[in-house]
């Protein structure tokens, strides 16, 4: 039954709705279990093949851009659909070209297709369009006023990178995709080297989708090959309006650059890099048994590959201090190695951890143990003082994987001075019981307030929620633009932009901005919100 | 009783609470009707000015940011107050430095203030902070939900740069101020040395609100000096996190490189350059007059120094449209000419007429009488074919002014492809019986998303409504940001970003997303607007 629906990888280009082999060096997927190169190859796009999609892209958004929302809304969920019907060919190929275990690839899996539903049903409510209506007042003196009507308008094609950690959930059809195709952008996505397979199946669900809902021709587009071509051809492109990246801040800061030199320069959403600090106040040592757990569980998860991993654990020293320390170098002694992604990734820990080994401010205090199959991923927990890591901002810097650093204070006021001087995050957590700290805990979220995008009380960073408060954001370089969130319904607002419709007949105006309003969308009406029953 | 209660100008720095001379070169605001150098002189702020004032708002910051939003309202009402309070001294001041009119004065007073206002009225109203809550799901299936909120916080201190051809709505205590303010960023004003007394008696009343309201000192700075100087030591330093602009693309462009090289890169918002263009469809001519009085109007009023001044008509040639070029030349013609508002402006107007002027692709139509007074705008009418106009893209550069250019088209293909050919603009206008010429609408409407901030239907571009469905933006090179509005209460959106509190106890949250809610704020509360009673 399987193999009556299994597809064929071709190794292909996806340009619009057709395939089309590369034309530059064949690239492979490597198994990082094994070490193994994948079948099939694939053959990197040339400058003219980047041209076609994005002329094809183009073409498609006049026609995709006026879309309804309801069936925008209905081809997202067509896409999920497609997805779900990869079913085991999808979760094998996963699993071969990440090293991940199964169950991490039906999880990415649910969360792809639910963020796609979640659009979907985002887009029909309206809320993104941002529907406001200033009727006219004929009367008003010492001049009459228009009616004015705003709503929100898709940017144009959109850049979409694959990232290496999330091969479904942040890649061909991952949030930054599914909010771009939502806002009504069509979507180039360059295909990741890691899990290029995975790619071409989803590429491939997609355009299926695509057919199926009669979408235009260029709504979707999949390019597989090197940075230095396709990715900077594309973000070169004068067609593209907008890019999508998550990734190291190497490569991001190499994007922003070029977009920032184009003629007509173009909105970067880049999430580049993150050690997520975690501040145990005094009383969060009343518990340090829940405390281990919960940060053990977020550093080791996925071999410490999630942007939210927790690179940084900053406390007071006390009585109870050396107790945690000791406990969390047991449990980290014992932590079973796991596979990570890429040799290259595997290669860049193995250095980030011999950095930190080298560096005599620092200490290791625990390593799991060795392993002989390739690319394995060893936690490591070091230790430093609150004057050694404020004197040296290489000890600031992230190490992707699981490792972190511990950062033992003197006093309340050095403990605050970390909070101030490290770079901006994704995240910040603090930790204590809710009833003591009132006072630390206060300044310590005034800190955290001026650096990242969500603060987390009593937990821990990873596990991202995909909901509408979610703000997977942060200050530079946390991100290229503090101003968004790639997680969560309001990941959309990146790909849009407002426009006003000025003394416009109903006939002219898009449906959510009609007075008689067919879709019962809540419009901000006179300054008032009308909601929808 | 005027006299009691004018405020001496001094020509000094404000740097927060305390004035201090500058140490550089002296400059001086000129009468723009007479040539006369007005009194007194401004020494310009040196480099350690600068950072004085930054570090200041920088303090500033911490404490300002956490006012809540009724007393931040109450303030930009103070501010409002104060500003009237100024009276006849700034009306006198604002005519002697602009050489605009008394009626110009005053309604451009009353749009401040009412700016002012209404950004009070907005943050009072919450609309601004986007309040989301997701609350916890113990029981949800495979893992349970965390409590999660959203709110938006402001970016940080906030460098305006006051535009010359609005020196109280968009200058000092001008829009981009207001919003920033609104925000709960503080705001350092680079002051235009066309207007230096008004700007300096808006500054004090700034000052004088902010001693009544007991706001941080270094909320409010305001500096003069030399753009090479002042200008690129604050888009430069550290501690600012945003820059409002309005001016020529030079100015905005160099802003804008600037602060894409700091090490971190902040948003700016430059309003930069627009011709506004003008569509008039086939049904349009049925009414001649009406098209010959309001396009004069919106024109020359204030002598075409508007960022939406229409610069281009284009219509397709036919019976009547010789009728129009005739009736619009002879109006022209007997223009009285208006003194513009600085040497340097009314200078590079005279260059780009002569520039046209050469131009063997356009005719002089018309341009009004010549005047032995300084600095006259001479109203100017010019006309091309489609053919010229697409072939020639020097006829499409701005001339800030009261010069427009006529280009007739043959065809309705031709009228399109100049839609298609502009670059991005504030606005776009388009003229017809609205029970015909529907199809050939619908494609200039298509082309003009794809450009500008606002689509106008059977007016024209100038007055700008101060409303929250007002966009004043535009795809680049009219701004550097296409998704903004430097105009209506959602410019305040520019220097506000997101951040999500997880698992927070009630009593660390900010008002606006408790579950008690106490001003009452509408909350996007598990996917529904749970409105304001």
């Amino acid at each position: 039954m399987i193999t009556l629906n299994m597809i064929k990888l071709n190794g292909n280009q996806i340009i619009g709705n057709s395939e089309q082999p590369g034309n530059e060096a064949v690239i492979k997927s490597t198994n990082p279990l094994t070490g193994q190169q994948l079948d099939p190859g694939y053959k990197g796009a040339n400058k003219a093949q980047v041209n076609e999609a994005c002329l094809l892209a183009k073409n498609a958004f006049d026609t995709y851009r006026n879309t309804s929302l309801k069936i925008r809304a209905e081809f997202l969920e067509e896409i999920a659909n497609e997805i779900e019907n990869l079913g085991d060919q999808l979760t094998k190929k996963f699993i071969e070209e990440s090293g991940l275990p199964e169950g991490r690839a039906k999880g990415e899996t649910g969360r792809t297709v639910g963020q796609l539903r979640m659009f979907a049903n985002h887009i029909k409510n309206g809320f993104a369009t941002n529907a406001t209506i200033d009727t006219a007042l004929l009367d008003r003196k010492p001049s009459a006023r228009t009616d004015h009507r705003l709503t929100n308008i898709p940017l144009g094609p959109i850049v979409v990178f694959g990232a290496s950690n999330f091969p479904l959930a942040f890649s061909v059809a991952g949030g930054d995709t599914a909010s771009a195709l939502a806002a009504g952008c069509p979507v180039i996505v360059k295909g990741h080297s890691a899990h290029l397979g995975t790619s071409e199946l989803v590429g491939k669900a997609i355009i299926s989708a695509i057919k199926k809902c009669g979408m235009p021709n260029g709504t979707f587009s999949l390019l597989f090959g090197s940075g230095s071509i396709v990715g900077q051809e594309l973000v070169s492109n004068k067609e593209i309006k907008g890019i999508g990246f998550t990734g190291s801040r190497k490569g991001g800061l190499a994007i922003l650059k070029t977009a920032q030199s184009r003629k007509e320069p173009i909105p970067v959403y880049a999430e580049m890099s993150s050690i997520n600090p975690v501040f145990l106040l005094p009383s969060a040592f009343e518990n340090i048994q829940s405390i281990v757990d919960g940060f053990i569980n977020s550093l080791t998860m996925g071999a410490g590959q999630f942007c939210t991993n927790p690179g940084l654990l900053v406390f007071i020293e006390n009585n109870e201090s050396q107790k945690l320390i000791k406990s969390l170098s047991d449990v980290i002694v014992k932590t079973n190695t796991q596979t990570m992604l890429t040799e290259n990734i595997y290669n860049s820990y193995c250095a980030g951890l011999s950095r930190l080994e080298k560096n005599k401010k620092i200490k290791l205090l625990a390593k799991s143990n060795s392993s002989t199959e390739p690319n394995q991923c060893q936690a490591a927990l070091f230790e430093t003082t609150g004057k050694n890591f404020l004197s040296d901002t290489d000890l600031a810097e992230e190490v992707f994987g699981a490792s972190s650093l511990i950062v033992k204070c003197e006093t309340e006021y050095e403990m605050e001075e970390i909070a101030k001087s490290i770079e901006g995050q994704l995240t910040g957590s603090l930790h204590l019981n809710k009833d003591q700290d009132e006072k630390l805990a206060k300044r310590i979220i005034s800190q955290l307030e001026l650096k990242v995008g969500r603060i987390i009380f009593n937990q821990f960073p990873t596990g991202v929620e995909v909901c509408n408060a979610m703000v997977h954001g942060g200050v530079y370089p946390a991100t290229s633009d503090s101003r968004s969130t790639s997680v969560g319904s309001t990941a959309i607002n990146r790909f849009l932009r407002p426009i006003c419709y000025q003394n416009f007949p109903q006939t002219y105006l898009r449906d959510e901005i009609k007075d008689h309003n067919p879709n019962n969308i809540t419009q901000l009406l006179n300054g008032e919100y009308k909601s929808s029953t």
